[in-house]
C-alpha cells in the first residue's frame, strides 16, 4: 500500500489485540516458533568470510546490478551515491552494507491470533510450508494441476500441523483461478481457514497493494500501519538483476513497513558460478543490493537475507537438492547474514524426487539439518515440496511437517539441571539393572523423547499384519485424518464479510488474465 | 592371540608391504578415508561437559561397574588401585581417566591392500557397513534369515562401493553356518573377496584368537605383531556391566595390539536414564572403565570410544532411530571422546523402518548428518541397516553407500583460492547472463558438484516413461549391476590356500553349536 491508500482506509485499531485474542480458538495444538538454545554451525573461518565479503563489494562496485525498467529505483540509487549508467547500478564499496544497517536484526510478524505471532531473527526459526508448485500430488489422485480447493486443503493441513508456525503463501498454484485474481482467493483462504501468519502476493505491485488492503480489513488499518503482518517473497532474477515486478512489490511492502525476503534464486552452475565461494559472493552482492534498496524505499523496513541456492546436475541439467554443495552454501550464507545483522531465510524440505520416497526423505533431511544448524530464521518450503518444487505433495506435507517436530527438540538443547543429570536414577538402578521402572523414568517418560506421529514404530509382525504399509501410505491416512478433524478457527463474522466483499469487488474490477 | 601363540607362528613379514601392494587390484574406484577440513559441531558448553565428567567419575567411584565372571579382570583392577567387592569394581576418582591416557589418539588400521589402510582418530572418518542383522531383505526375495551367500554378496557390494572404506564385520549373520564356525567363513570372505580392512570376531575369546591367527596368515605374523590389522566391536552390557565373553575377546585383541571399539549399547530409557545428560554420564563412565581396562591389559593398545545410543519409544517399547535425542547424545559423546583424547565411534545409517522407504531415509540422514558434524572417526552401520538392525537390506546398502559420497564432499570444506572465488566468471557473465557456457564453468563442471549414482535426476516425463521407479527399485538395479561387475581382488594363491586350510582345520576341530 502507499501511504495515501493507507490513510484512505478506515482505522480498525484500538483494542485489536484483545479482540484478536478473544477470537482465537484453543482447538489446535501448535508449537511456538523455535528459539535455538544451541550454537550455530560456523562452517567458514573468518578469512574465508572476509574474502567473500571483499569480493561481493567488488562485484557491486565494478560489475554492478541491473534494476530493469524501474526509473524510480535508478533515481533512488543515484541520489544515494551510486554510479548509474542505463539500468546498471554500480554501488561504491561499503555503501550497500551501510544502507543495510537500518534494517532490523529481528522483527515480529503478527498473526490474527496473537498466540501465533512469530519473531524472525536472532536465534529464532519460523517454519512455513511449500511455496509455488503448479502441480499437486497425492497417492489417490496422482500428479495433476493444483486447484483452489487443493490450495485450501493445504492451508487446512498447515493450520492442523503442530510444528508449522506459518501458513505460508502460494502453497500451490490454484490454476483454476485466473492469474489476475488468484492472490485474492489465496489470501482469503489464509485469513479465514487459518489463524497463523501468512505471506502477501508479489506477482504485481497492485496485488501487493490488495494484500495490504486485505490485511487492513483483517487487522485494522492502524494496526497494519504500525506492525508487520506479512512476510513476502521477493526473488532476485539472478545473476545480479532486479526486475520491475518484484521490485514494485518490494516497494509497496517496504513503504507499508511489511517484511520482504530478498532472495536470490540460484541454480549454481547456471545462475551463479560452479564454486561455493563464487556463489556465496554473488548471493551476498545480490542480497546487499536488494536489502539496501528496501532501505532506500523506507529506512527500517523489515527485510530478510534470503538464499535459495541449489546446484545443477551437469548430466541432465536438472536442479538437484539436498546436496553437500547446497548445504555448504546455506551454512556460509547464514554466517554472512549474521555478519550483516539480518534475519536469514534458507532451507526447506527440498528434494528432486518425483515421489515421497527414500530420495525425497534423504534430500529433505539433509536440508532440514543444514537449516537447523546453519541458523536459518525463516524456513519456507518446510514441508510438502516435491519434484524440485514443481509439485506440492499432500503426503510429503504431513511427513515433513512431522519431521519438523524433531527440529524443535534439537533446538532446545541439552538440560543439565540436577534432575536432568539423573544421578538418582543411576544410583537406584546400578549395574545390570533396568531403567524403565525407576522413579526418574516414570516421572519423565511422557515428554522425554520426541515421537513421530507418522512413522512406524511397531514390531515387525504387527506392522506386517496391518498391511506392511510404507511411509507414503501412512501419510495418506494422516492427511485424511487431519482434514477430517479440521475446524476453522473462529472469526468475527463482520470481518469475514468485509474480506469476502473486498474479494468480490476486486474480482469484478480485474480482467481475467493469465499473467 | 596370546603372546605365546603369536610367537608360535611362522613369521611372514619382510617386504610384506611391497608384496601386498603388488597384489592390489586397480580395478575399483575407492575413496580414501575422510579427513575433515571443517569444524566439529560443539553442542554442549564447557560447563555442561564438566558436569557430565564430574558425574561420570562419581558413578565409577560410588556405584562402580561389574566385571562379571572374570577373576583376572578383578585382579587387574585391584592391582591398579580400584576397590573390588565381589564382581563390583569401584574406581577412585581420576584413575580411569588417567589409565585412558596411554591409549593412542589416532592409529592406522592396515588393509592387505595398503592403499586401503585407514587412520582412525583426529579429524578422520572411516566408513564401515552394517553389523549384526540376523535377517536380510531385498525387493525380490523379501525378508528372510541371512545365509553365508548373502554375507558374501554384502562383502562384494562393500568392496564395490566407492565411498566405503572398510569391509566391516558381521554384515549379516550367516545363519546357515553353525555359530561356532561362522567367524571362520566370515573372516575368509572379508579376506578373500575384498582388500579393504575388516573386523574380527568377538563372540568368544577363542574366536578372537582364530581371527588373529587368520590375520597372521594374511599379513604375516611379524607384521601383525607390530601393526593393527583389525578393529573389533566390544559392546558393554549397559548399564555398567562388562561380561566375560566380550572382555575375553577384548583381552585377546588388546594383548595382540589389535583395536577394539569399547561401546555401550544403550536404548535410552531402558539401559540408561531417559535424559540426555544422564545417558552421557553413563556412556562416559562405561567407556572410561572399558578403555581403562584395555590399557591395564596392554598399555598403548588402540581403542575407540564407542557410543551406540538410541531412545525407546515409550508407547511401543521399540527402539527408535534418527531422533533428536540420539543426535544430541552423539554430539555430546563426541565432545567427551575428544576431551578424553580418544577416537570416536558412533552414527550409522540407523533407522527403525521396515522398508527402504522415506522413514528409512529420514532417520538415516539425520544420523549421518550428526555423525559427520559430530566428529565421528569410525562409523559402523554406514550402509544397509534396516528395521532397528534386525535386517540387512541390499537396496538400502547401495542407497546409503551412495549417500556417503555426500559426506566426503561436505567434509572437504569450502575452497577460497582465487580460482574458487570465481571472480573472472562473475565478470565474464555479468547481470542477466548465464554461467553454463563461461570458461570457469567449462573448466570445472565435471567435478564441481557431488552427484548421486542411485537417485533420480531425470525430467518428470523421462522418469515417467521409464517406469516411474521409486528409489528402492532404482537401488535393486544398482545391486544387480554392482554384483555383475564384481571381480575379486587379486590374491597370492599360497595365502588363499593357507587361509582355506586354516578354516578347514578349525572347522574340523570345532563342534557344531548354536552359541
Amino acid at each position: 500500500m502507499t501511504e495515501g491508500r493507507a490513510a484512505g482506509r478506515r482505522g480498525r485499531g484500538g483494542g485489536g489485540a484483545a479482540r484478536r485474542a478473544a477470537r482465537a480458538t484453543a482447538g489446535i495444538d501448535c508449537a511456538r516458533f523455535i528459539e535455538r538454545a544451541i550454537p550455530n554451525f560456523e562452517l567458514l573461518n573468518a578469512e574465508a568470510l572476509e574474502i567473500i565479503e571483499h569480493n561481493a563489494e567488488t562485484v557491486l562496485e565494478e560489475i554492478g546490478v541491473n534494476f530493469a525498467e524501474n526509473p524510480a529505483a535508478l533515481a533512488r540509487w543515484r541520489d544515494a551515491g551510486a554510479d548509474v549508467q542505463g539500468e546498471r547500478v554500480r554501488i561504491p564499496r561499503g555503501l550497500a552494507r551501510q544502507l543495510c544497517a537500518t534494517a532490523p536484526a529481528r522483527f515480529t510478524q503478527h498473526a490474527r491470533n496473537p498466540e501465533r505471532n512469530v519473531e524472525i531473527g536472532g536465534k529464532s526459526l519460523v517454519l512455513a510450508p511449500v511455496y509455488g508448485p503448479p502441480f499437486v500430488r497425492d497417492l489417490d489422485g496422482g500428479r495433476r494441476y493444483g486447484t483452489i480447493e487443493d490450495f485450501r486443503r493445504f492451508v487446512r493441513l498447515g493450520y492442523m500441523s503442530k510444528w508449522l508456525h506459518h501458513s505460508g503463501g502460494t502453497v500451490c498454484e490454484p490454476t483454476d483461478v485466473p492469474v489476475s485474481k488468484r492472490h485474492l482467493d489465496m489470501l482469503l483462504a489464509h485469513m479465514t481457514l487459518s489463524d497463523k501468519p501468512f505471506m502477501g502476493s508479489v506477482t504485481d505491485p497492485a496485488r501487493a497493494r490488495d494484500s495490504v488492503e486485505m490485511c487492513e480489513i483483517l487487522f485494522g488499518a492502524d494496526f497494519v500501519a504500525e506492525n508487520t503482518v506479512m512476510t513476502s517473497l521477493i526473488n532476485i532474477n539472478s545473476p545480479l538483476t532486479f526486475d520491475a515486478t518484484m521490485m514494485g512489490a518490494l516497494e509497496v511492502y517496504a513503504q507499508a513497513n511489511q517484511a520482504c525476503i530478498v532472495s536470490p534464486f540460484i541454480v549454481g552452475g547456471a545462475m551463479a558460478p560452479v564454486s561455493v565461494a563464487g556463489t556465496l559472493t554473488q548471493v551476498l552482492a545480490e542480497v546487499m543490493a536488494g536489502v539496501a534498496y528496501s532501505q532506500l524505499v523506507r529506512p527500517g523496513a523489515p527485510v530478510i537475507f534470503g538464499a535459495f541456492v541449489t546446484s545443477i546436475d551437469m548430466n541432465s541439467g536438472a536442479p538437484t537438492f539436498g546436496t553437500p554443495e547446497a548445504s555448504q552454501i546455506l551454512y556460509g550464507a547464514g554466517q554472512l547474514a549474521r555478519r550483516l545483522g539480518l534475519p536469514f531465510r534458507s532451507g526447506g524440505a527440498l528434494c528432486g524426487a518425483k515421489l515421497p520416497d527414500a530420495q525425497a526423505a534423504y534430500e529433505t533431511a539433509h536440508t532440514l539439518n543444514a537449516a537447523m544448524m546453519g541458523g536459518v530464521n525463516f524456513m519456507l518450503h518446510s514441508c510438502g515440496w516435491l519434484e524440485g518444487g514443481l509439485v506440492a505433495s499432500f503426503e510429503k506435507f504431513v511427513m515433513d511437517a512431522d519431521q519438523l517436530g524433531a527440529l524443535h527438540k534439537m533446538a532446545a538443547g541439552v538440560a543439565t539441571d540436577p534432575d536432568a543429570q539423573a544421578m538418582d536414577a543411576l544410583r537406584e538402578v546400578g549395574p545390570g539393572g533396568h531403567f524403565l521402572g525407576c522413579a526418574h523414568t516414570q516421572a519423565h517418560f511422557r515428554d522425554a523423547f520426541w515421537r513421530s506421529e507418522v512413522l512406524d514404530y511397531k514390531p515387525f509382525e504387527t506392522w506386517d499384519e496391518q498391511g506392511a504399509r510404507d511411509t507414503a501410505m501412512l501419510a495418506t491416512e494422516r492427511v485424511q485424518a487431519l482434514l477430517a478433524q479440521y475446524e476453522a478457527p473462529a472469526m468475527d463474522p463482520a470481518t469475514r464479510e468485509a474480506l469476502e466483499g473486498f474479494v468480490a469487488r476486486r474480482k469484478a474490477e480485474l480482467p481475467d488474465s493469465a499473467y
